[in-house]
């Protein structure tokens, strides 16, 4: 079969590399029939995540159809249509019994495309395929389910569910990439007064405005003062990172009321400075974390329902033999305004978040 | 009366001040019978509090007898033996009614020896009085009694409910002054299955073992490494941090476990490091915040059943005029041993938590 | 002035009543420009609510204009546009520290029109005015506000919060009513998958929809069916009584799934039968309540941020000297198709929700 | 082998039965060590638990040595010491991944001794051995162990955690058998002011204070009033039924104060009067469930830190032949004396609790 192979950094190519089958009695082989490319493939293919060995196939995200399961599966079968969850859960470790999944030690995690072969390819082996892989309804196109394999839940868990928006609250999105775009998209579930979308780019705040935001800030022209001009002076209820930089971290802590939350979601390559000084008088919260997908059959019932615009953040769509172009296009977002691009089978027509 | 007051950096006094009167309906005057010393009167007299102005009586924590009440008091009257809260609150506020008294927006939250005149003095106004003050069972010494005016609501509050502590956890309290001190006995409320506690002092670590430490760690000796070796190589569920700068605060962040929480009590003077590098992905919770003596009323019956060990943490008394010598003792803790002092009217015997 | 006074089961007259005053100077008195009357109105009317003296003027819930404030009120003052609250709260007894200002045991709770008079007349005393009273906006109509006074949080607080709405959940409201149909409206604020209303009233069924509810049953035609067919049978996830007979609340613990839960908002009059020989192994969870109000500030700000429907409920409105016809129509709903009326000064026109 | 083997309403005998062995991969064998008797199976034997099939082998509690795994068993393997859990968990279903193992609906919940043979013989097969068994320490005697297996997490699950015991509560355990006992010394977790029991026996009372009950009431002489009394007239915050007859029930929801909660873990075979009409208005909370037992880990820990005084609840203990005198002493409790009765290979002396 084809896959996208990481040769070390700097260079990869969509190529020719044996067939994946089953090891343990738990795995499940799918074949893929849409993929997407996550900025954390970006930051592999730039060296900066180390332990991805050269020879490894990228990818965490994927639709597909299961050709073959392992004598212990038992929650899919051949021919089922399923999403293959950027995470993988063994069901067993203390990590995985309170649903931190994400932080799997019985072999799981975030592992695909990581320390195992991927889903950039025509097909993978899952492992631990009874909690890493979400039967789909027949009715959801696969551009609207390969979000919810990776940006969605985490947007929505680590954002704003650790954000913990309620109804009422003030809360602020900084940076409005895709996952940025989702945080705004499912804060929306708790019924906040209003979201401030916070970004550089004027395409991307359009975007924002789009999946619900009601004002947004460039972030280059105080947006603090914005947020204290639209809560009489008293801070953001929760800010959400999803930039990853210390500049952006900050000016979340900055943002927030006495009581307030700041939910990172970036993934951040450097530490950052806690303003403990004044800080630490003022009640706050903060919280990292790894996705778990523990939100995933939430959020799948909700997409099903028509509750979450997921494809909306679907700029781009190419074939099967789309990858590298795929890749050149997502790296390139500066210059074509990319936000999610999809590589699958489907038909290539997209009504992308932009056009409104 | 006589007061001790602030005359700029350095500079204090046990002097003669005018006798304190109601200013507002809502004030009480209250006769003092015992006060104590806090680590930040320690600070006001260093500098490092500017808003505090020259002039000002010093102390937020008292206990007395209310001799004179405004008309709009409700809840205490002439001849009521209460204690006086750290934090004053108004009741009113959008902080107020959500419990968070030491953000109080309406004129409260930490104003005695603050920005009003304080409690080490013969009488004290008190604003707010209904809110401001708790009414003492008779049984209950001045000793116990006074340190529920600000150490152990902030230990348990900022600490330990901050911390989220729960049944089996292992809880590492880094510092053992009085609040780390009281952090320990109250995070015995939530049955973990072990308290470790960590300061550079072998006497503050008998300290703590005496109040319910089960380890204790030689701040200098590498506690991380006791902390993995007793967890399994996983670390710490909650970390509390109770000394205020910023190597302590660095080494909480490091010592708990993907999904555990940090619990900053110290006031820091200086930013910190926060290494989000590896702390993004670990699904860390941090909160910061002042006491919002909001659990004063569960602390008193706690304490009045005997469930508390309060006075084991006074290591000296001194009568009514021994404010000076108290200070002197207080400021000189590494030659003295003292954790707290009270300055009252009680008889001065103390059977010290060192004694055990 | 005149005022709605009670003479005892089965009379009551609009008439000449002695003009309200200051009693207290924790007191406010309103000059009422709107009113509207409750179920609880009528209960009293019919004799079951018996504690109410003959002589009371009734209503609680009103908006109108500050005239005199007491010497000990700060939060408002002559002149404010305010919502009167069906709530007051003393703000110092240990439930209003709580929050549960509904279980108030400093002289507060629901007293308007119970215990003391009440604000179906031109003029009403407020008492505990500070946490009582709330600020309106300008531009929020009387006949928005006015739904704020208890429809509005009894619904929100008593069976969305209670009953722990979360996204994705199946809500079933039985009885769409008022505060039905508010429960309706609120619970869309946690993103429910599917909302579904139980009526024997098609009309209310229609502005059930109107509102929000994703799908109605008759309550005569197996409800519990229906919620079977739409949740691969495992029942609802909050099921929320606002009836207040025993068959309604059978059919609630019946209709939700192991680990669901059943929020009363109904006023009971009886016992009701429940079924621990089926339910003590199910994991249910019952809850039941007073309205507390403490959620007004946030409901206010939703609705003037246009996102909350509240004046849809209102179907009829009246002049000031319309309290006795107002009366009839309400009492006559299942003729006049009455959900809430509203008595005041502002103009009759009129948007029912029931016109969608 | 030898196992107890239900033979229709009334009739069983310890007989020989065919070994059991390996059917599905997940399942393991485990070699029975000890054994109890839970209130359960007598249910089963008075033919009120129709479902069990006559020739099933009873019981549901046990600690053994695994002797056998399936292929896919990845957590246990033969030579292990571990705890049989009453409930089984499939790991995968929609409520095992909520934690809510009792509802498991993957073919797991309480299936031994009920719909398939159970622990009380010489080796029992055990599904989903993943999830379902627990290694044990070395140092934990039999007799601490067994108790963990169902009587422990369910007082803990069902009845303190439902009922949210906080710091500084009243707490109410009406009936001291084993279950409630296990609810007083687990309710201790959490800190309350006062533990109260109530029973109609004073041996059971007597075990209650020794396991640390504050206070005792006789079920025949108005507890409420001395519930009261202890209150200040309030109530109590939580009250924890473990009869699981009508009369307890409704005592339980007399007893609590506004806001209370009424935690159900009785097994109840009618239904029961809620008083809906005095109790709409009261803001209480009932919970009723099956236990789940994913706090078996922590209490395992708990228990192996010695934090846990399991093993005081058995009064007796018999040999590895001595399952029918042990049914007889335990159907007998009320002329035996009995609490729990461990039928095992450890040695026979006991220090039972009412020794204290």
């Amino acid at each position: 079969m084809k896959g996208y192979v990481f040769h070390g950094p700097g260079r990869a190519a969509w190529e020719e590399v044996p067939d994946p089958g089953l090891r343990d009695a738990t795995d499940a082989v799918v074949r893929v029939t849409a993929v997407t490319v996550c900025g954390t493939d970006l930051h592999i293919l730039r060296g900066d995540v180390p332990e991805v060995p050269p020879g490894t196939v990228l990818g965490h995200e994927a639709v597909g159809e299961v050709v073959e399961a392992g004598s212990a599966v038992t929650a899919v079968r051949p021919g089922d249509r399923v999403l293959v969850s950027c995470i993988s859960s063994c069901g067993r470790c203390p990590s995985c019994r309170q649903g931190m999944y994400g932080q799997c030690r019985g072999g799981g995690g975030w592992i695909l495309g990581h320390t195992v072969d991927g889903t950039q390819a025509e097909y993978v082996r899952v492992p631990f395929a009874d909690l890493s892989l979400h039967p789909l309804p027949g009715a959801m196109a696969d551009r609207d389910a390969v979000l919810l394999a990776d940006i969605f839940p985490t947007a929505y868990e680590v954002g704003v569910l650790n954000g913990g928006v309620r109804p009422g609250d003030t809360v602020v999105v900084v940076g409005a990439g895709p996952v940025g775009l989702a945080a705004v998209a499912t804060a929306r579930f708790f019924a906040p007064e209003r979201i401030i979308a916070v970004d550089l780019a004027a395409s991307r705040l359009e975007a924002a405005r789009n999946l619900g935001a009601d004002a947004v800030a460039d972030a280059g022209e105080d947006p603090a003062q914005l947020v204290a001009d639209l809560t009489d002076g008293q801070g953001a209820d929760v800010a959400i990172e999803a930039v990853g930089v210390p500049g952006t971290f900050e000016m979340c802590a900055r943002m927030v009321r006495p009581g307030g939350r700041v939910a990172n979601v970036g993934v951040h390559g450097k530490p950052v400075t806690l303003h403990l000084e004044d800080l630490w008088i003022r009640n706050l919260t903060i919280t990292t974390g790894l996705v778990d997908t523990r939100t995933t059959p939430v959020l799948l019932r909700m997409a099903a329902a028509g509750r979450l615009p997921t494809s909306r953040l679907v700029t781009h769509t190419f074939g099967p033999d789309g990858m590298q172009e795929a890749y050149d296009v997502f790296a390139g977002a500066a210059e074509t305004g990319a936000l999610k691009i999809v590589v699958g089978e489907e038909p290539h027509d997209v009504v992308a978040v932009r056009d409104g």
